[in-house]
């Protein structure tokens, strides 16, 4: 006789969605106390700590977490010459992570960010929402007014063509954050107060075509589907732009999809932003890309991969061609950015060899 | 001595917004017992209620509203011959009352939509936020992940293109239900008791290029920037299809919107939709619309318009031949309609003669 299961329910809630398949990945200069409050929901998952700055200091990560560390010195032993492509000085060196991870599932998160509540009080789980979201399917060839229809509680709303309804795959989710807002430099500077209060209680994908300023603090992303595009480029120590590297990542994250039918949702979940940076040091770093990047956009907005290109490292390399082309004479460091991009494949193919299955990494490294 | 105004607050509080310059259109085969839950919002404003059905029915007005009524005898006495491109029961008739008003902006609301509630139990006052949302831009060529940058607490985010912050003209706003979604007749069908319940404090920008199902229960647009592309098709008695008199309007508006720069809004204001249609008569007349979308969708997201286009006008007869050489094939209402289109715009440029102004029409009909 055959028995339904009794406890399903139970089950599902006792085992963390994804706990083997996804690596949490930090980029950090300073003890990781801020763990503490993520304790409940980061604890059952491996982490993948880049540490950055200064490798001889000691970073902290509080007992009871299982994570794999690097320091710059790590990273220069792994990818030896390679390590060039990877910025140091920045929290672009997280893409390192990305990179060294087996898993299916990267979910990234600054350790200035802390557990946001819902309107309702509740602690926000954000990587659970981040899961649902990556397993759903997105919807970027129509918009649905309800927004996402997978949700509970919505559907595609009358008009939305039935071919479409079983979405796209998605590749990319991509949440916000309460309390200080991802605001540039001159915007802080100009509305120091701001913060951001709205909790708006929405997940909908980004439609094809459409470009969105992607931020790394609170992303998660299959890397099986398109890894090799989260490059978060050169930045920081000895280059001349920085915060730039998660937009940089999502312009070229965006078109890819867009070429090869994946999805891109943002929204929920919200994770708490604690503390603003400093607008006079962000706006060094970001006074060069603050003009660049009124010829990054149309560039990108104007991008287009050939049919050939099948696979995301194919489109990568495409689109470096087609930087050093374009973006080339906008200024030098677009030449050395496009090397760094191929540099960059080079070193994932070579960690990530093609066929290789994704590995269960455990322990400290 | 220059005394600075002291009860500027209190004043704007006093005169709604737009008073002059909105018209509210309501089509209808009932008694408007519906307006008066809607009193406080709407009493200011002047009222074109067209009459669908028999024209000898007696429509009662709630006292103390200004409105304007047009029956079928008035619509075919005014329009002659060219009254037969608009719709006789079914609700695409409103559509001539855009036609007629000569107001810069026109809210349309369905008769069973009554005064929602936000999460804090404060009556919407869905005519209030339209307004808000059609007088501040729109940002169609780049999408903010903190969605209006124009709303209070809001901007641009990182990364947001300062080119691009002054936004675009902003023509149409497409408001939400709470309570019965707006669903087709297979979804109703499959979910009977589904409610949507989820207020999302949001509105968005359509991003240029893409498509999106409009609903006309809740809609505001400005009639000097879209107007004549706001034609609700051929719907209802003598014709094969019904329910897709908003949908079809959508798709030429969002075409013509993208090439003429302007932004299409969605989200806030929610109304109270009180009752779903039944899903057996609304399957029999979407079931056409159903099979038919699948190509028009794609028909529509490949138009382009050429440069010379430079009028909603000119758009919308270049829209109509593509209608009729790609279309006509499917079906030969299309044909039909194509033709339609044409005469729709014939009536509107004969009842809005170019650089007319718009006056303030006020008295009953």
């Amino acid at each position: 006789m055959v028995e339904p299961a009794t406890d399903t329910i139970a089950a599902t809630k006792l085992v963390p969605l994804l706990k083997d398949e996804l690596d949490i990945v930090i980029p950090t200069i300073r003890n990781l106390d801020f763990l503490e409050m993520w304790r409940p929901f980061f604890e059952p998952y491996h982490l993948i700590i880049v540490q950055d700055g200064d490798p001889s200091k000691i970073i902290k990560v509080p007992d009871g977490f299982d994570y794999e560390l690097y320091n710059r010195n790590d990273i220069n032993r792994i990818l030896g010459p390679k390590a060039s492509c990877i910025s140091f000085k920045d929290s672009a060196c997280r893409c390192f992570g990305y990179m060294v991870s087996k898993k299916k599932y990267i979910f990234t998160i600054d350790d200035d960010c802390f557990v946001a509540k819902d309107p309702s009080g509740k602690a926000i789980n954000a990587l659970e929402q981040h899961i649902k979201n990556i397993l759903s399917p997105s919807t970027p060839f129509f918009f649905n007014t309800l927004y996402d229809p997978y949700r509970e509680g919505a559907d595609f709303v009358r008009g939305y063509p039935f071919s479409l309804r079983e979405g796209a795959p998605t590749a990319v989710s991509h949440g916000l954050w309460l309390n200080i807002p991802d605001y540039d430099a001159p915007t802080q500077l100009v509305k120091p107060l701001e913060r951001n209060t709205r909790y708006v209680d929405a997940v909908l994908t980004i439609p094809k075509g459409t470009l969105f300023p992607m931020c790394g603090m609170n992303l998660c992303f299959d890397r099986d589907l398109i890894g090799p595009a989260m490059y978060f480029g050169l930045m920081g120590d000895g280059q001349p732009i920085g915060r730039y590297d998660d937009m940089w990542a999502g312009w070229c994250t965006k078109v890819i999809c867009d070429h090869l039918g994946l999805g891109v949702k943002t929204g929920l979940p919200y994770i708490y932003h604690s503390k603003a940076s400093n607008p006079f040091v962000n706006l060094k770093k970001e006074y060069k890309g603050i003009f660049w990047q009124e010829e990054i956009i149309p560039f990108f907005q104007a991008a287009t991969l050939p049919k050939d290109c099948t696979s995301v490292q194919k489109c990568y390399i495409e689109l470096s061609k087609q930087v050093k082309e374009k973006l080339g004479k906008v200024d030098p460091y677009f030449d050395k950015l496009a090397d760094a991009m191929v540099t960059w494949i080079e070193a994932w193919d070579e960690l990530n060899p093609a066929g290789a299955p994704a590995k269960v990494s455990n322990g400290k490294a």
